[in-house]
């Protein structure tokens, strides 16, 4: 059992009926809802971070806790080119997590919140082992513009942005700028509007469990296959923890053939690390040979 | 520290600045959104339903574990007079939660889901220790008439649909009609419908956590205060478990002096308990003596 059968499973059994206000239900980075009457399509995800899973009591502060589940979150918002709105949070706290870790908790959720212009509108509490927290963000992008992973087109070139497996490394040793990384990630919300209102990409999604397997998702849901030379890697990364190392909240997309990106967007390196192929779906190929997708599975081996 | 406490706090820090889309924020049943340009105000909810908190794995199979989780999230629809229009579903599965219960428990799900309308739009998994579910339900209502916590007005009677606390009573007994109603909820859609349509409730709201700690709540959020005479109780349950036990999901609602209400809804008993009164707000009197909020909260004691 996986996380892609579960998914695949699911996605066969729930029909999403002809004329439905859905306009894309599960296996994107959002569910995109089409409000009656409005110019705007409404972006929603849910994200869980649980302590001994996404983070450890011991290295991540409070507020560290509290950005992080935002920013996951925001991350996908960021990756089909929305405008966050609102978002709601349900938390689970065990008994050592006391009045002041709480208040810095969220001390680091609404700071993040603040920064990027949303508002904690809800959620719900319970008394739990681990702490638990399932963000809700919601987003908006104008009728039908949001970025998906469906689009991507033989032909067109894959892109990157910044540099991979810097918070796989960061995990590994615990130090320096890729630890940073690792506890404080950031979503490219200026970059996904970007590349919705810009560079007209025509697809997208964020790298939240290694290029490896994200880009097999982009590829199944586009049903395409990609060729890749190795993406640029975070100062100190091995190539194996830039390709299938999770959590480094990089944009991956693809743009139509000819379209013109530049080397950066605000201060931010933009790679191209391959070109969208026909062929079997979901196939990556790295300079020449497949590349399995190693990315991060919750249940594999399970 | 108690749930209320938090929440409190919460409310106090976030600000929703005038002329925000979130029209409600924290702690009403759902969060309520407007679109732009629409003729709709979107309802949201999350609902957690954890092992071990709210429920246990020997006594409640997948498919009640997956229908429950539902049914948490459709009351506060309900609650607001709202329709529901789809759902996400973050997921944390332990290892002993194989292929087969994963299977049972969206069979529960997609069955309630069918039968309420709404479509499964997303959502996230992680391997967790217990199961944990978080649902993201989310709701419409003509713009401006969902029904709230916060407009009750001194003499208004008060409601409430069935009778309570056979939910506690099957917590204790695991026996009878009382145990299916505790694994078995209904969310009480229709009703809440009928309230926002026919009779104009003034205020509504559900019961999860028991009517001392719910109307109290309710009774904050108008600033007034109330007086009630003992509710209908379920047969076999106590006036304390009527009072005090959680799980109920029936509705509490206020109407304006005058209002006809019907003894049943669709078959569901519709019973005056009391009428909202001017002075401290929150205080709840019964038969004319102070009733404790004693019901259900996650954090109290710690």
């Amino acid at each position: 059992m996986t996380e892609e059968n579960i998914l695949e499973r699911l996605k066969r059994r729930v029909a999403v009926p002809r004329g439905s206000r859905i306009i894309v239900g599960i296996g994107d980075d959002c569910a995109i809802f089409r409000p009656r009457g409005g110019r705007e399509d409404l972006l929603f995800t849910t994200d869980l971070l649980i302590e001994g899973v996404h983070f450890e009591r011991a290295t991540h502060a409070p507020a560290v806790v509290g950005r992080k589940a935002l920013v996951r979150g925001l991350s996908d918002i960021a990756a089909m080119g929305g405008d966050p709105l609102f978002c709601l949070l349900s938390l689970g706290l065990p008994e050592w997590a006391g009045r002041g870790w709480v208040e810095r908790f969220y001390n680091g959720l609404l700071k993040c919140a603040k920064e990027a212009g949303v508002i904690l509108a809800g959620g719900d509490l319970a008394r739990t082992d681990r702490v638990m927290c399932d963000i809700v963000v919601a987003g908006s992008v104008p009728k039908g513009r949001a970025l998906r992973r469906d689009g991507a087109k033989p032909g067109e070139a894959i892109y990157i942005s910044g540099r991979l497996g810097g918070s796989a490394l960061g995990l590994a040793t615990k130090r320096g700028r890729a630890w940073q990384r690792h506890r404080r990630p950031e979503a490219r919300l200026a970059l996904g509007r970007y590349l919705r209102e810009k560079l007209k990409a025509t697809a997208a999604m964020d790298l939240s469990d290694g290029l490896s397997l994200d880009l097999r998702r982009l590829c199944l849901a586009s049903n395409v296959s990609a060729e890749i030379e190795a993406p640029p890697t975070f100062p100190g990364a091995t190539l194996e923890q830039a390709l299938h190392g999770g959590e480094d909240y990089e944009l991956l997309f693809t743009v139509r053939p000819g379209t013109r990106v530049p080397a950066r967007f605000q201060n931010l390196q933009l790679s191209r690390i391959g070109v969208i192929r026909r062929g079997s779906a979901g196939r990556v190929v790295l300079n020449g040979r497949p590349l399995a997708p190693l990315g991060y599975d919750h249940f594999r081996g399970s």
